[in-house]
C-alpha cells in the first residue's frame, strides 16, 4: 500500500464528464489498495470566467476580494469530484485549502505556503476515505482565503505530498509527460522518461508550463518524487526525482524512478528545449553609471512585488557616464512594474523607460552542459543559420537561454531541436503547454 | 446615523450589471452617513446551475459536499459586490458565513443558526467599511460550511440585524413590498404599507415567497423591524414590526414603521391572500385506529427530517378500525418522506400510501379573523360559487387555509380576492413571487 497524491489540472477537469473520468481513475487507485489524496484545480474556463466578471466591474479589483472570487472555482470542482468518487462507491471527502491546513502569508494573489497542518486529510485517509483538496488556495493569519498564483495547484500537491510523506506525487495533465520540445512546434519531439530536479527546475524556469517552478523547487527541497503523466491514458509519463545516488541515499524515490533512471545513465547531456512567450522586456535607458543605481531599480521593483527573470546591464555608448538596464519579467507584472518605475523617476534618474511585450525566450537544458565544449557554439550557430537575431543571453550550469523576437520563436525552437539531433531515437528531454494553475 | 442591514436576493443580483446597480444603492446609503451591512444571495441562476452539475454526476449527492458546492455561489456574488462598491469609492469587505460568525448545527442543506459571533463585521463597520456577508451559509462545529435551506439569506440578514442591534433590516426584492395577492394573478392587487409579525408569519407560512417563514420568526423573536422593498425603485415598501403598543414599549422599531402603522389603525381585518404551489400531499390509508399510530407516523417523518405542514386525520369509513392520515409537505421533501414511510411499512401497519403532487394551498390572512363572524362563510361560499372543490382545511387565530387542486388555484385566488373587496382603495395586504434563498 502506497500513499499517492494526485493532482488534476484544469485540462483534466474540463466539465462534469471529465470529472467522472477522473473519479474512475481515483477510485481504481483506491481499490488497488492505496491511500489517495487528490488535489484539484478549477474546472475548464471557470477561472477565466470569474476574472471576466471581475474586470467587467472594475479595472483593478481589490486583491483580497479577488482571491475570494477565484477560490470559488476550486470549491465547485472539489465538491463535484467528491460526489463523482462517491458515485464510484469509494467514500470521498472534500476539503478547502483552509480545511486541509494550508497556511500562507498574506500576499493575496501570490501567497506563499508558510505551514502545513493537514490533520483532517490524515484523519480522512486513515478512515479509508479519499481526501480531495482544493488546489491553488490557502488561508492566512486573518482567516482569509489566499490564492497561490500561477502553478498554485502543483504547489499544493507537492506541499501535501511532502507533509504526508507520500510515496509519489502524480501530476496529471493532457500529455504523456515532458517532451524534448513542444510537439505542437516540433512534431518529432519525444517523451522524456526521467529527469532530475535540477534539469526540471531549469526547464520550469525557462517557460515549460506543465510543471511550475515553485512546485519543482518545493519537490526538490522536500524530496518529493514527481510523476508527470496524462489523465487521458494509463501510460507511464516522466519521472522526476533526485539523481540516483542522492535518491538512494535518501531512500524516498519510488522504484520505477530508479529503474528508468538507471536505464538512462548514458543519455546524452541535452535534455530538451523550452520556450516561453509569456514574458515582457523593460529597458531603463540612461541611468547614471554610478554604484547603487542598479540596486535602486531592483529595490523599486521589489517593493512593487514584481518578479524579474533575466537582467542585462551595459554602458551606454551614446551617453557617456550613463548605462542601460534591461530585464525580462512575466507579462502580468509589466503594468505594475512600469507604474512603479515611472512613479520613482526622480529617485532612479533614468532618461527613458521602454516596455517591449513582443519577446520570446528559448532555453536549451542539459546536465553538465558547461563542461561540454562546443554546445554553445552549436547553439548560437543554429540560431545564426536560421537568421535569428539574439537580444539577450543568460546561462547557468545546465542551461543557455536567449531572448529573441516573439515572431522568431517557433523557427528558433525547430532549428535548435534539429541541430542537437533531438529528433533521433536515443534522445530524451523536454517541454511545453499545460495549465496556468 | 443608523445601522442598516440590507439583503439582496437573486433577482436583485441577476448579473454583473445588477450588482453595479446594487452597489450604487449601498454606496448612497453609506454616503448618507449610515453604517451598512449587506447580505447577498448567489447571482441569478448560479444555484440552479450548480445543482444541475451535481445531478449530472449523481442522483443523490452527499449533503456535506452539496453544501460546499452551493456555498460557492455566494462567494462569487459577495466578492463581486465588494469590488463594485469599492468602485463607487466606498470601502467594502466581503465575509463568508464562517467569517461573519454564523455558527450553525450540522444539518447540511437545512442548518439552523445556533450562535452569532459577528466580530469581524463589527470591526469592519466601525472602521468605516461596508461589510458584505454571504447569505444562506454558516459554519458548523466541524468547521464545515453548511447552508440554511430555503429563505436562508433572509434568515442570515435578520440574524445579523439582531446580533448587531440594527435599526432596520431591509429585504430587497423585485417588487415594491407585499401585496394583497399575487399581481400576476390578480392585476388589481394593492401594496400593503404595514403588517405586524403575526400576520406576516401567517403569510409566510402560507406560501408567500417574498419573505421566508424562518426569517419572520427570527425577526419577531428578536424584535428586528423589517422593510420589504424593491431594489429597482426608491419607493417605500412594506414595513413589518411589532404592533405599535409592543413596539413602542420595546423602543426598537423605526419611526417610519410607527407612522405608517398609526395611519392604518382602522384598516380592514383582512390583510391578504397567499397561495402556494410548492407543496405535495401524502395520504396513509388504513392505519390501525389505535392510540400511538399517528405518533409513529410523525416519528418516522421526523427521523427523515421532513417538514410537515397541514395534517388531517379521519376514521376510515370503508375499513372499520382503520383511519387515514393526510398531510402536506414541501415538494422537495416528498421523495425522502415516501422512502421513509415505505421502509417502515411494518412498523406503521398502513394498507397503502399515496403521493399526490398536484395540489395548491390558498390562505386568507387577517388579524382577529376568528372573532369576526361571517368571514369563514364568505370565504367558503366564494370558493363554492367558483366551483372549487376543497380537499383539506386548516385554521389559526389569523388565517384560514384550504388545499385544493393545483389547477384551481388561480381561479380560487381571484374569487376570494373579489369576494373580500381587496381590489378596492381602502385595502392593504399581501403576497407573492420572489426568490428561493
Amino acid at each position: 500500500m502506497a500513499l499517492i497524491v494526485q493532482k488534476y489540472g484544469g485540462s483534466s477537469v474540463e466539465d462534469t464528464e471529465s470529472l467522472q473520468r477522473v473519479a474512475k481513475r481515483v477510485a481504481q487507485t483506491h481499490k488497488a489498495g492505496h491511500q489517495v489524496v487528490v488535489v484539484v484545480s478549477a474546472m475548464g474556463d471557470t477561472t477565466d470566467d470569474l476574472l471576466d466578471m471581475a474586470s467587467s466591474i472594475t479595472p483593478e479589483a481589490p486583491k483580497r476580494e479577488l482571491d475570494i472570487l477565484l477560490s470559488a472555482g476550486e470549491r465547485i470542482s472539489m465538491a463535484l469530484l467528491a460526489m463523482a468518487i462517491n458515485e464510484q462507491n469509494v467514500p470521498a471527502m472534500a476539503y478547502t485549502g483552509a480545511q486541509a491546513g494550508i497556511r500562507t502569508d498574506t500576499r493575496y494573489g501570490k501567497a506563499s505556503i508558510v505551514g502545513m497542518v493537514p490533520e483532517r486529510v490524515v484523519r480522512a485517509i486513515n478512515d479509508g476515505h479519499v481526501a480531495i483538496v482544493a488546489g491553488f488556495q490557502g488561508v492566512n493569519e486573518y482567516d482569509d482565503v489566499t490564492t497561490l498564483g500561477r502553478g498554485g495547484s502543483d504547489t499544493t500537491a507537492v506541499a501535501l505530498a511532502s507533509a504526508l510523506h507520500a510515496d509519489v506525487c502524480e501530476i496529471y495533465t493532457d500529455v504523456d509527460g515532458l517532451f524534448t520540445a513542444d510537439p505542437r512546434i516540433v512534431p518529432t519531439a519525444r517523451r522524456v522518461r526521467t529527469l532530475d530536479f535540477e534539469e526540471t527546475l531549469e526547464l520550469a524556469a525557462s517557460g515549460a508550463k506543465i510543471l511550475h517552478l515553485r512546485a519543482v523547487e518545493f519537490a526538490r527541497r522536500y524530496h518529493v518524487p514527481l510523476h508527470v503523466r496524462s489523465s487521458f491514458s494509463d501510460l507511464d509519463g516522466t519521472w522526476i526525482s533526485h539523481k540516483p545516488a542522492d535518491a538512494s541515499l535518501r531512500g524516498i524515490a519510488p522504484k520505477e524512478a530508479f529503474r528508468s533512471k538507471e536505464d538512462n545513465v548514458e543519455a546524452p547531456i541535452i535534455s530538451g528545449i523550452a520556450h516561453d512567450r509569456s514574458q515582457d522586456k523593460i529597458t531603463l535607458v540612461g541611468l547614471p553609471d554610478e554604484p547603487g543605481f542598479a540596486a535602486r531599480v531592483f529595490e523599486v521593483l521589489g517593493e512593487a512585488e514584481v518578479n524579474i527573470d533575466m537582467i542585462v546591464q551595459n554602458v551606454a555608448v551614446v551617453h557617456p557616464g550613463r548605462s542601460n538596464i534591461t530585464f525580462t519579467l512575466p507579462d502580468a507584472d509589466a503594468a505594475p512594474a512600469m507604474k512603479a518605475l515611472q512613479a520613482r523617476a526622480d529617485y532612479l534618474q533614468y532618461q527613458e523607460v521602454v516596455h517591449n511585450p513582443a519577446i520570446g525566450k528559448l532555453s536549451l537544458i542539459g546536465a553538465g552542459m558547461k563542461t561540454s565544449p562546443g554546445i554553445s557554439a552549436k547553439f548560437f550557430s543554429a540560431l545564426y543559420n536560421a537568421g535569428i537575431n539574439v537580444d539577450m543571453i543568460s546561462t547557468s550550469e545546465v542551461r543557455i537561454s536567449v531572448v529573441i523576437h516573439e515572431d522568431d520563436l517557433d523557427d528558433a525552437v525547430r532549428a535548435v531541436h534539429k541541430a542537437f539531433d533531438l529528433d533521433s531515437d536515443e534522445t530524451e528531454a523536454v517541454v511545453y503547454g499545460g495549465t496556468g494553475r
